[in-house]
């Protein structure tokens, strides 16, 4: 729901996961890489609220099934442990046993209780972690060397950036900060697992309240991606907070709830935007806006259709103006609609108005489609449903990367 | 249902949909396309029983719309006009208006009703048909001068070649004959319509179970092919049966009844695959073949998610014989199963096994993925629901067609 919230009131910082009060992070190179960094850690001074939504994905990775268990425990954690390289998927009972042991070690390293620490991971499909090594990356790990850009670095795979952002804003005078960290860009590399996100914040919530927060927040943001449709035995979104801010309860209730909210929003799409961006072969953002719809559910359906045809992607990357391809898309969608009342725009030009097409500047739209991010805006009735869904286009690189065979 | 059918039964023969007693077709060209013929017909001598489906996209292009109230008149034809180069889709009033007209001077022509005559058409969407043209064309009609050859070049598009099959078998000892001819290659150059079926029979046939036959059939094949995922506004598959073969009447009780399923299986499942070969950029036919799901619904989603997946594409592109993304894309397809008891194969080899991988001859594998038909088998769990599904492969050829700008 939108609302206006006065923006000047959430602004801007620095240091991503670590920025909230109480929270340190970090990354080194324990060898799973040859070069880059590949061991991440985030940690909470106090036990901090704490849930986690993963990949419907019916392979799940071990580490996927490890912090289920931590979590089944007591919905808090004190530390996350991350590796990229190796995603730990489709590796059995070892596999299983490797994350289990991974938690023990992070737990022994931040003397505290196995069932606090979350693991995670991301790389190739079917291969072993190699324990030695992450065994002595963790007990490398110091805890006062703290450097978020190293655990942003720490988590990517085929990435070709890093992903963060923290916000601020005052509930009830104090200072309360949310931060974030993703990862991923698509299945892009031959059995390279995908989509990591990481959220702290010192907020005072209701953990109900916070739950129900993931999700939504995840449902309008990381689950509406997509850079080439496939989701990952690995995906893994976890959200943290420790109360150090010393707010008054936030929840619906709390009279600047919806700062809240707006900021937690911002932070979660603004990941998945550059997850969506920095997808393999990406030259553009493309967003897809879906208005009229009977329900939301409709809604985002069919911004996914779109956002996800070959043909319309493959259409923005040639910046063509193919308006034919996203109706066809909303066609297929599996939506009830009523064509005639269709409405499609590209950026602000409207190119096709009650299910018919409408001249256009051909060289102004194009000249708009050039540009590093594209925005399609459907209607298809007169509701307030509505979901935004993002991806990219579809060009060359994409499939230079992909069917490059790999030993 | 697969059984063993003697296939000496059945055998090919020349002639494609005018193979069978008492249709003739033929095709020219009007000057829609500049080249190429763009006009084709197909008639019965005697009012055949006739049944279509058409594609589920909400925008359904208006010669649809006519073809379905002619059929909702009387489930009877005696001809289909067909033209290629401009769908007449989102055209409003007056696309509607042409295409009636189509249906009008083609009744003329052969002098019966206008609800007798089907009309189709493939190609540009929102583009208006050159009325002038077309209504010069269908006049120039020589109903004498047949050629199911020009037929079956005249619906093309951007397809690469002609798919065409008649099989002939014995019924009753009479000699009875089904034949087909489609077009299509997926939703490959900008704004072109994809998929068009014909299928005649000169077998006398109960009408309740031709209309059977002709879902069931297409939802074993032409709905179970993707090139790129997208469903057009124009596909459309028609099925006629004239009974002049004079065999008694073939429904499920009919002796000889599974001779004539299996013919038209291979009919329907021939053209699928000639569709799914010619998939833009496409150097390789994709089978998928799962078994073991709980329900035959379940089987056809998992086998459409694999052949959909934009990574196993260009990994089969690639002679890469990537398990990852295949165990991937069964894992994202929204069936349950035991990933334990996963097995995949590709070709006669077996890369995963329980859920895990299984070590295999990379150079064989590349060897077998080389070659133009690539197999992969999917089973889940121990019962017989099976389903199969053809695509093929993703390409540079398909993004470079695609991306292009067109005026």
């Amino acid at each position: 729901m939108r609302t206006t919230i006065d923006k000047v009131k959430i602004k801007k910082v620095a240091g991503g996961v670590s920025a909230p009060i109480g929270y340190q992070s970090g990354g080194l190179r324990c060898g799973i890489r040859k070069e880059k960094l590949d061991l991440g850690w985030l940690i909470s001074e106090t036990p901090a609220d704490a849930f986690a939504v993963y990949t419907k994905n019916l392979f799940q990775a071990a580490p996927l099934k490890v912090t289920q268990a931590s979590l089944a425990v007591k919905q808090k954690l004190r530390g996350i442990i991350v590796n990229s390289g190796i995603a730990n998927a489709c590796t059995g009972d070892r596999g299983l046993n490797d994350a289990y042991q991974m938690r023990e070690q992070m737990a022994e390293k931040l003397t505290t209780e196995s069932h606090y620490i979350a693991v995670a991971s991301t790389g190739l499909i079917g291969e072993f972690l190699p324990m030695d090594k992450v065994t002595k990356g963790i007990k490398a790990i110091n805890f006062d060397q703290q450097s978020p850009e190293s655990f942003e670095s720490a988590i990517l795979t085929t990435d070709t950036r890093e992903k963060k952002i923290a916000l601020q804003m005052k509930i009830d005078d104090q200072v309360v900060t949310i931060g974030g960290a993703a990862k991923g860009s698509g299945m892009i590399h031959p059995n390279m697992a995908t989509m990591l996100g990481f959220i702290t914040t010192d907020a005072v919530i209701d953990p109900i309240v916070l739950e129900q927060e993931l999700k939504d927040q995840t449902n309008q943001s990381f689950n509406m991606i997509t850079v080439d449709g496939d989701t990952s035995t690995n995906d893994t979104v976890v959200v943290m907070a420790n109360g150090l801010a010393n707010n008054q309860l936030l929840n619906r209730d709390h009279p600047e709830w919806l700062i809240f909210t707006e900021a937690l929003s911002e932070v979660f799409q603004f990941l998945a935007k550059e997850i969506a961006r920095d997808g393999e072969g990406a030259t553009k953002l493309v967003e897809v806006e879906v208005e009229g719809t009977e329900t939301e559910a409709d809604a985002r359906k069919m911004a996914k259709a779109v956002i996800s045809s070959n043909l319309v992607k493959t259409a923005i990357h040639g910046a063509d103006a193919n308006w034919g391809r996203i109706i066809t898309a909303i066609g297929y969608s599996g939506v009830q609609f009523d064509p005639d009342q269709v409405i499609v725009k590209i950026g602000d030009k409207t190119v096709v108005e009650n299910g018919l097409p409408k001249r256009f500047d051909e060289a102004e739209l194009k000249h708009d489609l050039e540009q590093d991010e594209v925005k399609i805006f459907v209607k298809v009735g007169s509701s307030n449903q509505i979901a935004r869904g993002w991806g990219c286009d579809l060009s060359y690189e994409y499939i230079r990367i992909n069917a490059l065979y790999r030993t």
